[in-house]
Order: C-alpha cells, then structure tokens, then sequence
C-alpha cells in the first residue's frame, strides 16, 4: 500500500535543483534518519518510549522523495493507519511530515562546517526562523516547560494545571514535543486559552532525531522543530523563550536544568531577565528539595538564587511568570535586543558543541570542585545527557548493549550526591515509561 | 465588590433609546430571569444541577445594567470568583454575559404578540440570526449531539470518541450546552479539530432560560444562545443541523427523540434528508433496544426507520454522518433551501406553542392509540418535558413541591410502556447527577 | 432580457415573512423609489445630473423583488449594460443594490411614527449600524468632504491633492457619493492609501432618496448608504465625522455649511471638538472670501471662528486635520462618549425635523435678524436645501415646472446677501453640471 | 540630516552574522549600487528617465546598513523629502527599500558561479520566492504588460483601458515597474479591482540594477522585485505570467518581444500555452503592422502566429485573455506543472547568459538568415538590449561617451530592416521621455 502526499508550508515551493538535493540526502546517509524520525511522527500517540519497539512494529514502512514537475511528493509505503483518516492523511501529522523534510533532509545542506560560537547561533536561529518560529510583531509570550516524559498521574495533572492557568494568561508553551510534562501544560493551555478565546494558540515542539522516536511529538504540537542535537536544542529553548518552568523529570530534566543554570552563571548574562520557575504538585516537595539540595552542593548558592521554587501553586506559578514577562521585556527593549530571540544572551562553546555520548566522552568529562562552576555545570550536564543517551536514544542504548554501562566518575563527594539523585529517579521511575523494569546504563564510581 | 465590564459583540452599539429599553427591562418582570442566566454563565463549571443550590450560594450576587455615554456596562456585585484571572473576566464568559444580555433582555422587546406558524419560525431565525449562528458562506457540517447531562463514565468517554471522530471530519458540534453528553463531544471534537488544523471549530450551545442553571454552558461552548422557551429551541436544533446524534439519556433526551420523530413523520417531510443516529458504548445496547421498543410500540414502525442505532462504533458514525451529508446537501441544492437553515422543513403549531408544565396539563395530555401518530408523538413529548421541569427546572420543582406528583394517565398499555422506561432512567441515574436520591416528581396511573 | 441576482450583505439572510414585507413594499407606495435609487446605482459612472435624463434613457428598466425558498432574489429588466462584465454584474455594483434594497426597502418598515428628537437620533443611529458604518473598535479617523457636484478642473484637482494628502496620514474618507467635490478626495485618497498599503480604506458615501439619482454613488464609494431624507444625512454626517472639509461648491454645500455652523453655535456644544475647514485652490480665494463674509454678516463673529479657512495647501490641510483629530479623541475620552458616533453633540429638533422644500414653505421661512442665531442659520439652511431641490431634485423640478420659481423673502440686507451669493453661484457654473444653461428656481425678493 | 529605519518584511529578521555579511557587501563593490538602487525608489514620481540627472540632483544622499543588536537599521543622509510624510517614510517607499536591501545585498551573497541553464532558473525561482512572489495556493491570474516606458498620452490612456478591463475581470498586473505602459496597466486595474471589491490585488514591479534609475517603480508597485540583470528579469516575467500584453514601446519592447517569440518557438515549446496580444489604440495599428512585418520578414511566420493584434478594443483584449487562462491552465494540470511558476518552459543557455553591451558585444553578435530562427531571435533580442543601454542605462551611455555609437552590421536586408524600426521609434519619441532631442546611440551600418 502506497500513499502519495503533498508537502506543506515551505516544502511545497521547491526548485528541481532542490528536490534533486532532497532526493540525494534521502537515498543515501541521511535516509535512515529522515525515515526514523518520519515514522516517528506518524506514530504520534503511541504508547511506547522504546525506539525500537517502534522501528520492529513498522518495519515494512518505507518513506521516499519522489520528484514531480512541480516539486516534490512524499511517498508512503505502509505507514501507521492511525494517521488517517478516511484514507486522508490527518492535516497535524502532513504538516509534521513536511516538518521532517524540512528539518532533516532540505535544511541541512545549508551549513557549512563553521562551528565558531557564532556560526552555531545563527545556525540555531536559521532553522527555526526557516520553520516559522519567530515572528517579530507576535506578542511576545513563550514560556518553556521542561519535565519527565515519565511522570506520575498527578504529577502529569499538575502540569496540565499549570499550563491552563498559563493558557488563561495568554502565554503560548514550548516544550520538547513529547508525553507527560511535554503534553501536559499544552493540553492546560488549550483550555486555558479556548476560554480566552485565543484560536491561534502556539504548542511549540522542539526536538532532535536520536529522541523523537522515543518522545514523538503529541498531538497538541502544532509547530514542530528538529534541532540537529540536543546542543542546538537547548540553545534553541533559552534565546526563544521568555521564562522557563521545569516540572519534575529525570535525567533529561537534570540536563536541562544544569544546563541553563551553567549559562545563567556566566559573569556577561548577570543582568539578563529570565524567570526560572521549578515547580510541582505537594508530593513533589520533597523531589525539588532534593534537585536544590543536589545544585546548591555542586553550583553553589548564586545558582540556587537564580530559580524560585513553587510548590502546589499553578496559579502562583503563573502569576509569577506574569510578573517576570515585564521584566524580560524591560530589559530587552533597554538593550534593543529582538523580543523573540534572546541574542544578548552568552552561551560559551562548551555549551554548543555537541558532546557525543560515547564510553570514552562519559570517563573523561571531568568531574571536580576545582573546575569553575560554569565549567562544572557543562560537565554535570554531559553527564546527564549521556545517561538520557543510554536510557532512550537509539545509539546510546547500541552503545550499551555492546560495551556495558557508563562508568561515571569523579570527586567522591560529587559522585555521591548524582548516586542519591539517580537512584531517587529510578526509585520514582523517571527513567524510563512504567511497563520494564528500569536497568541503570551507568554505574556512578563512589570510591576511587 | 462592584466589577464593571463592557458587554462584548453587538451588544457593544446600543443607542441610548435602546440602553433605556434594557434598562427598563432589567427593572422590571425579566430582572430575576436576567440576573439568574447571568450567575449560571458565570458559574460554568461549577459541579451541581440543583439550580436552587446555586442560587442560594450567591444570594448576594447582584448584576445591574448602567447607561453611559457610549452605551451600557455591565455591573456586577459578588460574583462567583472563578470567572475572573487576576481580576479581570474570562473573554468566553465575557461573551456568554452578553449573550445572555442580549437574549434575555434586548431581543425579548422585538416581537409581538403573534404566534402564527411562521411568526414563530421567524422569531426562532430571527433570534439565531442576532446571534450570529447563521453563516451564509460557510462549510455546510454543523451536528447536533443529544443526550443525558447526567450519564456515566464509559458513556462519557465513548461521546468524547464520538466528537473526536466527527471533529476529525471536520464537523462543528452543536448541544444543549450543558454537561454530560452535552460537553463531550464538544470536547472530543477540539481534540479533532486541533488534528486537522482547524482552529474556528464552532461549539453551539443552545439553552433557554429555565435549563441554563441546571445545565450551565460548558467552558468549551464558544457560541450560546439561549432561545426563549424549549419548543424553539428544539426548532432551532433541527432547522440549523445537518444531523442528530443521540446519546443516552433521561427524560430529556427522550423528548427531544419524540419531538424529532414527531416532525419527521409529517407527511410533508417525508423526503426531508436528516442523519439519525442513535449510539452508545457496547453497554448502552440494551438501552437503546428499550428505546427501540418504545419507540417501535407507541408510533410504530415507520418511525423506527427514521433512525439508525449504532453500537460502539464511533467511527461508523462520523462516517454515516459524512456521508448523509452529501444527502442533506444534495436536498437542499435540489430545493432551493438554504444550507443553513432548513427552511423547507414541516413544523406544526402542536410543536411549536409553549408547553406550560404545570399539574393541570399534565393530567389533561391525552395519551391515546387513537391519536394519529404525530399528535401522540407531540402529546408524549410533552410527558418527558413535564418530568424534566419537575427534576431540575425551577418553576417545575416548585409546582411538585407544593402540588405533589404531577399524575401521568392514559392508555393502560403505553402507560405501563413509559413507566418501564422511566423507571430504567432512575434505575441507571440517568435523572439526575449522582449524589443524591432521585425522588420522582411523577407517578405513572397504570390502571384506572 | 432579464437577470436574477443575489443580494448580499445581510440582505442575504433573510426569513420568509421578512421577504414578504419586502414585496409588500415593493409593490406599492415605495416601488417608484426604489426603482429609481436602484437605476441611480446601475448607472454610476454615467456623465448627466439630470434625473430625469436618466430616467427618460432607461424607461423600460423594471426591478422585482422575488421570493425564493432560501431568501431573496433581484430580477432586473433592460437594466444599463455597463453595470456587467462579460454578463456577470460588478461586485461594487451588487453591493450597491443591496444597500437600496436594505436602506429604502427594509429598514424602512422598522420604525414607527415617533418624532422625538431622541428617536430621530436613535433611527440615524440605526440605519448607520445596520449598514455596518459603525465600527467599534476601528481606527477613529474619519473625515467628511462637502463641495460641489458641479466644480471646475483645477478645483476637482485640488480635492483630489487634498484627499491624496488625507489619505497619506490613514485618514478615511466620507462625502455625499456623487461626482465634483464628492468624487475627487476619494480618489486621491484611494492614492495616498496604496502608498500607505492600506488596503481596507473606507469611501464611505452617504445619500438620500431625491438625490441619489443626479448625483449617483462613484466607483470609489465602497460603503453606500441611502439615508431617508436630507436632515438625517446631515445628521449622520456630523456624527461619524471626526472632521469636516468643505471645498467649493453651489446651494447643496452652502446649506450644509449653514447646518453645520446653527448646530455647532449651540450653547450645548460650546466644548465640542470639530475640526471644520474650507479649503480651495489659489483662485478660489475669493469664493471663500465672499462666504465668509456672508457668514459673517448673517451669523456673526462666533460662526466665523467655528472654522478655518486654507488655501491652496492640501498638505497643510491634512496636516491640520491631523492635529485636530487628537482634540476630538482626547474630547471624546473625557466626556466617555463614543469614537465612532458623537452621541454627545446636541442637535435640535430645528435642525432634524425634515423640511418639504414647496413653495409654501419656502414663502414662509421666516429670514430676520430677530431671529436668534442657531434659528436664523437654520432657516438660512432651509432656503438653501429648497434651492438644491428646484435644480436637481425630482419633485422639486416638478413643483416649479408647475408653480413658477420659489420667492424667497425676508429682511432686505440678508436678502441681498443670498442674491449676490446666488449669483455667484450661477456665474461660477456651481449650480448644474456644465452642458445647459441654468434657469434659477428661484427669486430672491430684494425690496419688499 | 540623518533618518534612521527598519527595513520590513524578511529583512526585519536578520541573525547577526548575517548583518555582517550585508555590511560588507555594503561597503565594496556593491556600495554604488545599493546606493543608486536606493536612490532610485526614493524617487519615485519623479519625472526624469536620465539615471545621472537623479545622481546629480541627489548628490549628498548617502545610506548605510547599521547592525543593532536585535537586527538591522537603515541610515538615510539626505534623502529625498517627497518620500517621507510629516517626518515618517511613506509605508510602500520603507518596503521598497527593504526590497532593494533584500535583493541587491542580501540575495547576492547566495550564489554561486555556477551558471547552467538550470541553475539559472533555479537562482531567478529562488530570488521569486525570497520576495515572496510566488505564492502557491493563491488563484492564478497573473498577466505580464510591455511597453515603453515614453509614450504618448492617448496611448497612455489605452493602456489604463485595458488594465481596467483586466482587473475587471480579476487580473493581476506585472511590468517593468515604470512609467508609461508599465504604469498605464496598474493605474487601470486598480479601478476595476476597486469595482470587484478586490482589495488585495497584486502589482508586480520586476526590475534590474541597471534600469531601476531610469525607470523607477511607480506608486502602484506593491511587490518590487530587483533582479540581477535583464536575462534574468525576463526569464522570471516568462515563468511567473499567465499571459503577456504588449504595448508601443520602443527598443527595450523589442528587445522583449524578440526574447519572448525566441523562446516560444524552441520546438520544445510547442504544446505550451501562453496567450499574447499585441494592442494599441486606433492611431497605433500601423504601428503594430511595421513590428508584425519586421517579425514576418526575420523570423517568420511561424513566429507571427504566437501573437494576435487587438487594435483598440480594450475589452476585447481582457476577454481574450480570459479564453486564453483556461488553456493555460488546463496545460499546467496535464502537465502536472505548477501554476505559479512555468517550469515546463524551455530556455535555452542563449537566452539565459547575460549579454554585456559594450562595442565589441554590439560587433561581434552575429545577424544572419544563415542562423537557425532561435538563434536569430536571440541575436537580434541582444542588439536591441543594447540600444536600450546605450539609450538609459548608467554604463551604456558612458561605453557610448568614451567609444561613440555602437555599430550595428549583418545581413543587409536585415539591416535595413532593422534602421527604419528604430528611425521611426526615434520619429515617434519612443526612445527617451520627450524633453529632449534623441540623440542615437547606434549607427546601422546598411551596406557593407
């Protein structure tokens, strides 16, 4: 069973020269991304985390670049049916199909290998501002919600909570596209936002392709981004926000925490505005006492002050966003910085390079007190986001499976306190979608 | 606390002969009806059906309408809270006010005392017309959805599935605008209309004044009317849908099963296309085999083959829906008719003049085989409206508390008919929301 | 030859007995005059002020209005062929015909026979907002240009600089729809719009029945509306206005001046905002000289500084209004009075009730300088508008075929001053588009 | 005097690596350019078509790209004040600008030296849809008008006839963007959209660096778009329209009409579908009949059967027209080409290559009946591209004031010819606006 289909947006205005390019890309390296991340969109819905379960169930499927004299179709082998409807493919998903064309395959010939500081950044603000993310006479009012794509039920209500009383405000919400803490403040926000009969609400998904399969975009996401990795993502997240909340999670979360405090601690984004709330239902109290105890120990007390801590208080939590969005906006205009893309912000290469979560990388990231604390932070964050690599991402778990689990290692204080966190995450079962047994694909060296 | 806010659509251009008419309006007979429809739209989503309980927990609550320069406001004293973020008043709620403004107290003034067949459609369009909810130029695909506003879990869902699967295809919902199976599809269908990008889906709340605090509109519904009495409200269902759904339900649903049934077995609409769908979760097969019966054994055959009963299968019915529509649309091209308004559509003065549910006519309601089958189907209608006052309207549980139970006689057979039936509705608690005992406001004489 | 077309607007949505009421009226008293306005739209762009002329060239014109079961349908007979492309009317064209059907068919009926000055307000008001003038939440920048139908090159010129240089600064545009002076500062503002990329500029023209057809709505006018009589077109004019600019012109502007200055000089309107400005070229210095002076002599001192006369600068007279316009919103502000509709400025029932221009009305106008101010400049106004109706208003036309010219009588300075501005206006072709000569309708009684 | 603006439209979102890219572009080479281009649409309205008068008038006029943190700004030092309204530039003028920065800085960068044909079309799609030209769901009705930028009033006039009945009838307007034909159309067209109620009709500018000056965009233009040189120009007219007009014009509308048949009558052209008329008012026929002959004489009849002479019948060109959009259109969906863009046309390399005009291009294009028809065609299309640059353009006239007249030699019945269709485009003032005397810029050598 084949289905043909017309991409939409800015895919659907190509030159010949361009889908022979498309065409190119497709058929030969980057085929099995653009495939993987295409049947991942198509799966929106599923109830898996696992990648490959996904890619076993559909392997029949085959996706391919067929080219017409008026631009480009994509041609469907097999696909998941639930995409359809009546034989029609459902609009969401034709729009995040064109998306992953768009994102993996036509943009990515575009970039030289220029990895200056610089270079990245523009890099970071050419694909979203190619997919449509920035619009400069928009109400600024982007808030970014991080948290576990494994979460509890009312940790999951919670965060529906929180985006509605976002919603009821006005705000639009980003997140990394996938299920709970991901879904929830969009779904929050869309009732939050009929009720203020706002009919052109944003649900900005970013992601990146070694996680969509694992986190496919929800069916909420009505923009959807691929950053080429988990760097850019990031990067991508701080400068189009306005404020940012986490929401309980696991290593992904700790990641992204660690890695905004990191660039919040530079001595150049002293003055810089950005409302960082952690947040969560009362049974999570004792979780962000934790995460605060574990920065406060490793970051010191100038990255605790750089956050607030909310409890059990979704109106609060966006009262208190309210409030922040005036300052952010002060101080842009003081500093004639865009109000949709935060460039003023510093963000060191550290921060930038894409840190391959490899056995090697993992023993090497050097873990100490005598590193600066901005050097720390981006350590601790490699840290975390090779545990996310093991934990859900196809190379990782590969890499896993062959050579064992990451041995982490580092100053015994240090490691103590990621032991405690990590176990109090597989305890609370933030590592993985309940169904398996969650097995560690690292082991934290406490004793050298 | 006095809250002053300006009346939103063309409520905002009132000259000041017609500020004064409102004003005189507001101070006179319609005051307690004004001032009731506006808490119970303020009060959306609040969890009783007890419209005395409401009105005693806002004794306080006070609304007035001021004139100024420009036009009028609206002054509210203690209102419920949760209408209003950081002070100021939800939009949809905004709108709803003015809805219930401009319904209750503006078009009330406009039309006279003539109550001739087509003074009343007229009235019926005209009031429909005011609000809005006729759009020459759109897409032809506005569904009806009626059904129980107190029904069970399973069932709530499977209306969710139901609106989902319609919203899928691009169908606007229209209900009562309550609860229950009233929000459900609705809810279902922004679910699906998010999906397929759609974001002007239309939720049509119709309601009229002595409903609207029992079964208050649901926050989704973003177009309310509330027409003057139920009979033109039941007319503005059927000549503004392209098809009905029926849910489960009580005593309302079945009037509203018999009003539609009594319409379209009138000889002159005996080509008229209309989709009816009777449908449930596989649990509710046996309700609607007790309805069937019902159905089958007071008006007979020809009447059961105006409907179609489909059992767990929503998508069967967005898709019997779909296609009955090219019917509809391809009988209102070949007439003339207009697409949004059925025009051409036999309605009788028997189904058109107020039912006043009071003891008196209760008990003279002829319920009889030797009525031709139209005339039972209106006088049966008129038993199931009479129940539903006596459960939730006020005037009809204040009548039951000082008169006793209205008595329901007649034919021997169809009187033991609807006492089975009813008694499966307080059996399933289909009377009334859970929490309370259901004590019937009725008793059915099954030998005289 | 016969073409049916739809109306549109809300003349596309009508109910069956509204259809009727509007056959009704067709077929009687009213047919002539809608026969006739709707001729008048046909035939816009045509070169002739003489309706009779027009209606002569077109006698087997017919118009119906036919009931059809989705609403309403317009059969034209013979109607002029330049109102059609390729067979298919033009949109403005249908747009037009509506808004006769709407103004002189519908909207009639609403209003019963209360003469209160409230009341002729309130049926202003209304027409306005039925016809949608009334915007609530556009921009405020609204200017009315009166002038001549009948003006010379360099003075057609000047209007159009004018209204290219209003149209410059997002000023929209309102005249009495006809050629001359009505036509020019649409045009140049059409201009001054597209360099501005405005592309919703509104060309509103205001018109009433006896008119209509020697000075037919322009191609520009884009939103038309047929006011019932000449008192309530003035009425609209100075209530949605946010200024006012008079060009040269004949009686017709004249009596609207006078109209202006007897409202603007009540005691009740001292703090009204109005910017009022006359303005021509370099060679109509002297014209505005000789109605200042006229102004002057009748009205005195304090009408003269109601306004401000510029020459020979569009710039400085946009410039003006422009500065103006803040005066009026703050002015408006202040008072809470309406933007769009300036219910705050008193106008007496003088000035609303219509005036029959017939010979006995006109011998009996009293003209003294007895008379307080605001009466002599409203029966100044009368004088005036009686002469607009013996030169190109149909019954006027016929009245003095029948009865000889008007005397027009009274104290003998100011009769000498309406004869030697009279004149003026003969001599300067104002009174009748060039082509004939023009024989006065009138006789000014100089000794008596 | 020194004004500081945001360039709009996607010059409004610049990262700042890009800013950098543009300053330097900005402060070499392409300086002069810029600057000229810049010049050139701040005058618009004016009344000279010699490029080093403007330059001379404007001496003083300076403009520089500033980098700000949040984008770009453009400095204006002197520029003209008729381009600025109380202070603030004209909205249309801004975009203008925008457009010049977008397309002579911006786009510039992009490519590069790859010149094949495909290529080619790739880069003139490309720099289309930068400028947002193309837009793909749009309806298509795109008709492209030549002429000459000085003709005389009457024709003038004409053409304002037909784009009247062009945009009667829907039509969208492209040209050259300047005055005379190129404007005549636009004018026109903006009354009959004005008539249909079209209040987003599209008037397309097309121009290119070297005759930008000579020609500036009129006030009409609402899409400019600066292509890099003529061959692209006209390959970008070809593909974009839907059907092609051409009026009186001089050497530069010969240069068209050559390129045009050229390429229509490539054998693999043949099926296409292109409508193209030749008209002129009543005194224009004979006009017509000496270009009709020159084409019949050098490249056939099979070349004369591409086109249709209408001769005064405005109407009848629009309704031609109209016939002819059916088949082009029925063509594209056979073909399964896109509406907007013509990618089916076949442009050989011939006509792709930019052509310098310099005496030893002018000498050595050879001009042959030994020649294949095509490459006569575009031989001949290079000899009156450059007269028009010796005529207008800022490097022609100073190749002419160095070196003398360009020599034109070749076949001498084609040379003959070819010097009385330029002797009586000089007899007829088509060269250069009148004012004064047209001195050639060529010599035909007739005899060998």
């Amino acid at each position: 069973m084949q289905i043909q289909l017309n991409p939409v947006g800015n895919m659907n205005l190509l030159s010949p020269l361009e889908v022979q390019q498309l065409q190119q890309s497709a058929t030969c390296q980057l085929y099995q991304l653009y495939r993987n991340c295409s049947l991942a969109v198509l799966n929106s819905g599923s109830h898996t985390d696992d990648a490959e379960v996904i890619y076993q169930q559909y392997k029949e499927f085959n996706i391919q670049v067929l080219r017409r004299e008026r631009g480009v179709k994509i041609a469907l082998e097999n696909p998941p049916m639930h995409a359809f409807v009546d034989g029609k493919i459902i609009r969401g998903i034709q729009e995040h199909l064109s998306a992953v064309l768009r994102d993996i395959l036509f943009i990515n010939n575009r970039y030289t290998d220029n990895d200056s500081s610089a270079s990245i950044t523009h890099q970071t603000f050419d694909i979203l501002r190619n997919a449509e993310i920035i619009i400069p006479d928009s109400e600024p009012n982007l808030v970014t919600c991080w948290g576990g794509h494994s979460i509890q039920e009312h940790e999951y209500k919670y965060t529906k909570e929180v985006g509605y009383q976002l919603g009821l405000r006005s705000f639009n919400i980003c997140t990394g596209c996938g299920p709970g803490a991901m879904k929830g403040p969009m779904k929050g926000a869309t009732i939050g936002h009929a009720k203020q009969r706002i009919n052109n609400g944003r649900y900005i998904g970013l992601t990146e392709p070694s996680i969509i399969a694992a986190e496919p975009p929800n069916a909420i996401v009505n923009e959807l981004v691929i950053m080429p990795d988990i760097e850019k993502r990031l990067e991508a997240f701080v400068r189009i926000s306005h404020g940012i909340i986490i929401f309980p999670g696991g290593a992904g979360t700790a990641e992204e925490l660690l890695y905004l405090l990191g660039i919040m601690l530079h001595p150049k984004n002293k003055a810089q505005k950005l409302p960082i709330i952690l947040t969560g239902p009362a049974q999570s109290a004792e979780y962000f006492q934790q995460i605060d105890a574990f920065i406060g120990e490793t970051l010191g007390k100038e990255a605790q002050e750089l956050y607030q801590i909310i409890i059990d208080d979704a109106q609060l939590v966006a009262q208190t966003m309210s409030k922040g969005l005036e300052d952010v906006l002060n101080y842009r205009k003081e500093m004639g910085d865009a109000y949709h893309f935060n460039w003023s912000l510093a963000i060191e290469p550290d921060f930038q390079h894409p840190f391959e979560p490899n056995h090697e990388n993992m023993a090497n990231t050097e873990i100490s007190y005598e590193l600066d604390t901005a050097t720390l932070a981006a350590n601790l964050r490699r840290i975390f986001s090779g545990i996310v690599a093991g934990n859900v991402k196809s190379e990782g778990i590969k890499a896993i499976r062959e050579h064992g689990v990451f041995k982490i290692t580092g100053d015994t204080k240090i490691m103590a306190l990621i032991d405690t966190l990590l176990n109090s995450f597989v305890t609370q079962q933030r590592m993985k979608l309940p169904g398996s047994e969650y097995i560690p694909c690292y082991k934290v060296i406490r004793e050298q």
